[in-house]
């Protein structure tokens, strides 16, 4: 059963001024081991060595996340709107607070490494039996099923769902504010008040006053130049990339039966994909920093490279191209072997492509991906159709391959290398 | 020899915009391992259980004190004040860089609890065989000591010291601003502008112009206000104490013969307080929260628990008291044995202090001490002289004891605590 | 009688975000031509001359102050305070948006020049046959005079006048972040948000929670930093007494007769000191600055110095004496007319005084001058009580004589003035 | 001759921090009679109406200018480009502190309403008999010339030109930069550090470094949303419509024979489109406000209600349509008259268009409309080749007919209007 706190709690935040919590069952959920351990799971990745001050965790995030939904719902119950179904607050709050609960370190690094999707773990924990489980079933045995349910995007009121995961919900609008407020970067301000007061349930969706479609606008160029200039940075993708290999090289090595020096639970458990959810909520990235850390003195002389390369930010440089196929990548490859390196380590593509914003396609992706203008006669339009902008940008495909590869081992042998593979690698970055 | 980039460098910074980095060799000691460590030390140690922003890191404030230490010449530099030594340029430059390189993991716990002074460590690291070491004999082999006899304070030049560490040193103005950033309170917003133009080399030291003597009193003020406010912020206090509750068993186990079953290296000579440079260069937060972690698992039941209360944050509740003596604390101390609790650990006790700004005391601390304004006649005054609202928080104490403990322990037994005992702890936070 | 709007208003503002507005009655009041006239009317009077960015008008400061006011109310709602008296909300509203609207051109330097109160001003626009009257009469006729009964500080409800007017009230935090936004200082940012969750209304007044004191200390210090640093400025001050100095000429001329080439109603009313409302609202900045534009050309050749230096920014030069006396003043007085200056005109004296914050003095003046705390018991006590820093700076004066002169006019003369005479106006600005 | 001012001038800016004056011809410009009237003259017209904040001036802006000018060329001066010619600094300087001198009252109204050109002021000002003119001379005979040169595009070095007015020039970054703040609206906030970092000269024109390119799309975006969100609002058009009917009314009454009761010069001037420079400087926004408060009480009924109209804020309303011939304009002008409306005050109708940047027209106008990037191999290329969001925003237009009327008018005939006509208007806004 949901009571409200004696005395409203509230938390300093720099994004939204303070978070404002009223319901013990929230303040409960905070104070859970699970969710205190998304302090120690950064925001951003490895982002933080592109933008020093991107240091900030998925805590914070979460706690922001949680605000804005707290404020949309607030003000959907001050206007009393009829489409806005009452008793469903609580569900969304939590599931606002909690969508990212199930993050590992380094999340999409990791997650490829070892194929693992964050949503099923945060629904393993909201399920299981965890701090944050005996907290919801507070509410009722049913409850952590709902609140999973609205993170699985299969909840039965699709309103619900609207409001926590869409194109305009409160995490994008969050991690919008915060990773620019955190980068230092001045792309993501966005008008969050005026958003917000355009917000309005309908219709078993949540759809925006046509008045406020300058707001939606300027919130999506935000969001493209976030993109482009922080999410698709480069040298992150190079440490994404060193990371990734450290992951792969570790369970090489684990799987051929390698002694590893330092191999602490749950990390055995991890290589052979094999996780309870307790051991799951283990890994952090304190862990992974440390298991880096002792590797550096590992015997295997690639291991213990690439963790100093990540560690001691000693990245990968990258050279641009215009255009890439199949064969060329195998061309590269082969001419890296003749010359001795090696190129499943000493070459990475990266294709880096976005759709900051998709338009309509009539293929029942309907409520997933669009952002609705309602307009004064109560017609709905998808924002692409009304805005030259939105459609300007919309699909707009820019990046071009880039291929990564340690200078320190390329140079020796550049002048080996074929004419034509030479040439792309002499510029450097 | 040092030699100016091709290309200037900029960082990111959302304190201070751009960071610029014009000299190779500044380039190059960012560039180390010994600095990058820095990025796994929080710039203020617990404070991110109370303010979740607070998760920066010394590294950026390293480059923050940098930045300004280099605005602070240029404009010397542009004036061309005679009194200002154009020479030791770099070696300013780089001892503000580095001035906390020797930083543990959360700094001030863990120097109390193993008597280690991050000052000795910064200087063993730049005097050392390490990457910081080389880069910077490569401009002399007498260059690290000079950097060293900076951060020591005993350098030749006093101007170079009193520029680097004094009451207006580019070290307080970074951590003024960038705490306040990432904390998301307003009390530390500074008009750094203002006061880097009224600074000026005079006779050995840095003064400020008279006309700068109201920006002065605001960055004093803002800065009694961070220490009230944030610093010492009694959430943060209590989360100390954990801290070095954790250290202080595991070394006692450790003396003991106690097995552990996670202690990679260096936490043995950690425990030892015996660490070369490159051992104590392997401690970071990421290794200290992974102990934390994996001890919770200890067959010690006492460790185990306080690891759980540092990483979930459940941390010791606090109460206020006016006053409090020897034999009150002893009386305490009394009253808690006898009802079968542990006063080594169950109770701790904490007094605040700070002088936010010492008023001239003519006992020879004349340079570090002190902020001197320069007037028209070319008259020097220290400005709690001058000022009457300096004057006014000098040595300003607030702050009262505060008594820590484990609330779910106390509350069973307090009913038979001595009746004015229990009155104390009744009370709760 | 007053409804809500159908669709919420808001005007953008810098300072605020948005400003809300929702019932009928505000919105009205805010479009009488009265209000609009606020517009014409700059919030800092001459302070432009000196912090450019300072052009925000009476209408900017007006809506702001009662933006907080509503959003302190909407607080005291929220959380069912039985001590606020919820009828009463209308009534603060109005009062709060209204309290400035009586104000005349560069108040307070005509309102000196022709002994006038801009409350009283209020109050007979409040209550008179005016738009704002005619809309106010819609609620009740005797509305207006609630209003203008919180206005004067005598209404029945003394919670009411507390929240409208009192060291902590709607009108001191506009004034201090919006003065301080467009000065583009920033002394003047406090947590107006913190401050606001801290109110509460209490026996009759509106009281601060006790954990609330900091943000009470920092807004007390911003305070006195803006007062010294901006509302005090002596370029400000110098503006302001050749603003009085044309006033007191333009009188002088009138009384004396002289025909005017240019002097439309109300001006002549004015130096009558004899005006009805309706003239009164004539009187705006466009007019005042159009006059001296015109009187430029005036054949009395004073009157037209005056009004160029004005205009063209041509100030009195200062200079700071540590003590004056009333035999001093005579002297120079003297001095000035042997060399045949006008000391009427070519000197003035200032004396700047203010008391940030007064201590309690308990003679009657309680509800007004004081900021109470309530602490967990419920028991109240007066900040300075309890605040080191506030007793600090309460009754804190700074500030010397300022003495104020036509520079052009004095240094032709200077050698002949006696020896200590000469000594004073020697230094420059 | 110039000289370095003794010790540096500082202005307090909210957008700049500070604007910074070394030069003695600079500060002797700005404390001209001349450039002091831009105080008088709002930066944004009648955007107050819209925005309350948007009351900055024009001599705000004019420091801005010139301090972003005063940036780009000290870092020209540090990185010691070969192609700038260093010798042009003080012309640059002028150019960019007085481009804006020839301002009337509510520029585009003004100029509309009597085919004036405030350029045009500009040189006259500069050229003439003026203080300004007094200042310049002092620099040689000629240096009056090369300032109204540059300000006419016709300098001899074109990059000086390129520099003080381009797509990417100071007075576009001021503007944007300085009209978001005191909107308060946050569309206008560029990263013009980074922008400026960015600039080189290059063969005679400023060019932007390839790798700015992304910071230069978010500029050209702000830009589009300034335009939209703010320039081009519907209300502010509105007043601007009223405005220019008084210009237009007033005029007429006069070339009537109408005496007015109040016509102060230089207004008979003006309506005679006959001033000379000192009668021209006479007309600031101050006189213009006045006038209409004294013709408030005209004889002329219509002149007498627009300028209630304009001063107490009681605009016309619009509606918008899709599309618009001259027919139907003909159409409803007809109706009108019909219903005894008056079309020529009653009816006004709007097309906003802007280009926000024009793509590459090979037609001669190179140097004007083009921002050219230079890549590493020192190529040159337009914006538009190479960014796709640049290319999508570039000619986009947006906005439709606005029709507008005043709303007491219509009402009580609307019903007699032709159907089709009436379903225009009955929309309300």
């Amino acid at each position: 059963m949901n009571n409200q706190l004696r005395e409203e709690k509230v938390f300093k935040d720099p994004v939204h001024n303070y978070v404002h919590v009223q319901d013990e069952i929230i303040w409960a959920l905070i104070n859970t081991s699970e969710f205190q351990r998304l302090r120690r799971i950064r925001q951003l990745g490895t982002s933080y060595l592109t933008f020093h001050g991107a240091e900030h965790s998925r805590f914070s995030h979460s706690l922001g996340v949680y605000e804005i939904t707290r404020r949309i719902i607030s003000q959907f119950e001050r206007a009393d709107y009829a489409d806005w179904p009452k008793e469903e607050r609580l569900v969304t709050l939590c599931a606002a607070l909690l969508h990212d609960l199930g993050h590992g370190p380094f999340s999409h690094s990791i997650e490829q490494a070892f194929q693992m999707h964050h949503e099923d773990w945060t629904c393993k924990i909201v399920l299981g039996d965890t701090e944050v489980g005996e907290v919801l079933r507070r509410l009722g045995e049913d409850f952590p099923d709902k609140v999973a349910a609205v993170i699985r995007k299969d909840y039965e009121h699709p309103i619900v769902v609207n409001l926590v995961s869409s194109p305009l919900d409160a995490d994008r609008m969050d991690y919008l504010l915060r990773d620019a407020y955190f980068t230092g970067v001045n792309y993501g301000t966005i008008d969050m008040d005026r958003i917000l007061r355009m917000l309005r349930p309908f219709q078993g969706r949540i759809v925006v006053k046509e008045s406020g479609m300058h707001a939606v606008e300027d919130y999506l160029m935000s969001r493209y130049q976030m993109y482009w200039q922080v999410y698709f940075h480069p040298v992150t993708r190079s440490s994404e990339i060193i990371l990734r290999q450290i992951f792969r090289r570790a369970k090489e090595l684990h799987e051929s039966g390698h002694q590893f020096a330092f191999l602490p639970d749950p990390l055995p458990g991890l290589f052979k994909r094999d996780l309870t959810v307790q051991e799951y909520l283990l890994l952090d990235e304190a862990l992974v920093q440390t298991a880096f850390m002792q590797w550096k003195r590992e015997s295997d002389g690639l291991l213990s490279e690439l963790c100093s390369r990540f560690l001691d930010r000693k990245l990968y440089k990258y050279v641009e191209v215009e255009s890439l196929d199949l064969e060329m990548i195998d061309d590269i490859r082969v001419a890296f072997k003749d010359v001795g390196l090696n190129p499943d380590y000493d070459l990475e593509i990266d294709f880096p492509t976005d759709l900051p914003y998709d338009v309509f396609r009539p293929d029942g992706e309907f409520r997933d991906k669009h952002i609705l203008l309602l307009d004064r006669q109560e017609q709905i339009r998808e924002i692409s159709e009304v805005s030259d902008i939105v459609r300007s940008i919309s699909g707009l495909h820019r990046g071009k391959y880039h291929l990564y590869y340690p200078d320190n081992k390329i140079a020796p042998v550049i002048e080996r290398l074929p004419e034509h593979i030479h040439e792309i690698f002499k510029q450097t970055t």
